[in-house]
């Protein structure tokens, strides 16, 4: 039998025993697991960049996967607990926009996880990535049929990510400092001649970090397909001063 | 056959090599083990904290799991190896404290490692945590039984860690900034108005993050069972200017 | 059968979804690896450091392991992608030099990774990590011979990397400040009286960390055999403000 594969998303940095905690739980259910971290590093309650970290490395993974994703600034509110079937794998997390680049690309299922069978008892006010969506996801991961879950929905909430073709955002600044925006790498064509960001503008486009002179600004398309802002062997986001949620703007010529 | 469980709790970083020398040693000796990283930064050589957040973790983990634990400043003296039965789990690690919040709740035998047999040779003087505590753990999650390892003690070092009733400390800053202090919630009562933390004095106790408004601190009973400071949404360590360490009090009505 | 091991070094640093994505491009093809984090904090594109930090953990790894090291400042252009085989393991990662204290060592064959059928399409042009390396070390791990990866190559790049016997340099921090020479620690014999580091002189030879008073700087055989500077409960590095690449020098009686 194969071993299934588990994915962790969270803002839950690696400080502390949350994590270790998570994977206690999933570990108890499904106990030949593979867990994986994707990132627990998303910026504290940032659930756009968690959706971008996502929605990058889940296509990496093989049918079966179950993605946990846990940013979760409405923990211990109203908020639902979802599981969504997409691309042939799983979801589960908050239903808080945080799959919404998920959906957005995806044909998917959405259900919401009601089943109060499938969390640890008790459950605690706060932390729900160890009460709910570890073990949601972990019963997942060891057979149980989604439809055990809960009931189908369709009013899934979305992102509070706007894009209307020439204004975007910072998504994520990544660890050499490459700022990601969440342009596609392909708006910027013979109409546009350039990006400001911050009080900076930028009309190189390089093919490979390699080619550049060191220290200076280009735009690229990153392996995400957005474009990004780099520079070879320096911080793009140093050198801009920008931060993830900046504003970006394409300059025409 | 299970696979066998066994988690890391150290001090070392992750920056360095050496917990990647840890989990090659115990593959080495128990290929099928599922090994999870608690935490790595655990403030460097603070025993409180290392125990604070194994206590937090191992209750989520099945029977049977090895928990290694390594924050060891006596690291090349003469402190002990030790090796503690409780909860159904093995507890592996320094004699100095690390696990003293586990056998303050749990029933539990105690044994010094002794035997040589189940090191790693040559013993560095610096690295027990490759080989002396990673290769005692893998051979207990291999099947090794306990008595193996040596001779059963009574006389555990104990962690400085005082706690009168009234006056406590700050055990714990998790990645939010939240406050963990090592009074439980319910000595927050009708006698109590208040706690003291440095020069801010909080009298507001909430039920969920979510219900308090953005920058006001309070406390709140954190999924650890202690008493946490606060804030919906931003960091109270940053908001009070506290540290791992500093004093808190409980102030009457 | 056996679990394969993988090990990863890189410099992708553990916020963003690089490592994850590797991971599910690993799982993938290799469904039952062991994938093991050696580090993925090596300093922006500081090939040494990676070299350094494989060299210090692959001996603690069994037989058969897969050792995949990213820190590829020249990703995109025409360095060649790598395969090692020395000590009974297997090294796959750029040829810049990031295997040099490997083959310094080893007895070792190198083959260029050429055969495109076992990397994951299409190839990006900044991320061979995820479609090159981690394909080829998954395929190596799942049983594939290394021979059907490409031809054998004699003109490995070597590492810009000097020591002449006085004059070394810094070539790791570790996380608790300790500050790892490229000297070994037996040419400090009776001919040298002191190390010379920035500007500060040692010349304390210690055996224990825990011998030293706190506070005070010595010199000491790290578990990696360099010399250290290193301080008792406190950071070396901070003391002599020195960083990763910082020239020292021994001192004559």
């Amino acid at each position: 039998m194969a071993q299934p594969i588990l994915t962790l998303t969270t803002d839950f940095g690696i400080s502390d025993h949350y994590v270790g905690a998570m994977k206690g739980v999933i570990l108890g259910i499904c106990p030949r697991a593979q867990i994986v971290d994707i990132s627990h590093e998303v910026t504290a309650y940032h659930i756009a960049e968690g959706a971008y970290l996502l929605s990058q490395a889940y296509r990496c993974f093989p049918k079966g996967t179950v993605h946990v994703a846990v940013v979760d600034p409405g923990v211990g509110s109203t908020r639902r607990a979802i599981l969504l079937e997409g691309a042939g794998q799983f979801f589960v997390g908050p239903d808080n926009g945080v799959f919404a680049m998920v959906t957005a690309r995806e044909k998917h299922k959405a259900r919401e996880i009601s089943n109060s069978r499938y969390f640890r008892h008790p459950v605690s006010r706060t932390f729900h990535g160890r009460d709910i969506f570890a073990p949601a996801g972990a019963h997942l991961a060891a057979g149980t049929p989604a439809a055990r879950m809960g009931k189908a929905i369709h009013d899934l909430a979305s992102l509070d990510f706007e894009f209307d073709g020439r204004a975007g955002r910072v998504l994520h600044i990544d660890r050499f400092g490459n700022v990601v925006t969440n342009l596609r790498a392909n708006v910027f064509d013979g109409r546009a001649a350039a990006l400001r960001i911050g009080r900076t503008t930028i009309s190189t486009f390089a093919v490979n970090y390699a080619d550049e002179p060191r220290g200076r600004l280009f735009l690229i398309e990153g392996s995400s397909g957005y474009l990004e802002v780099s520079m070879n062997q320096g911080s793009a986001a140093k050198k801009t001063g920008c931060k993830v949620g900046a504003a970006v703007r394409l300059v025409s010529r």
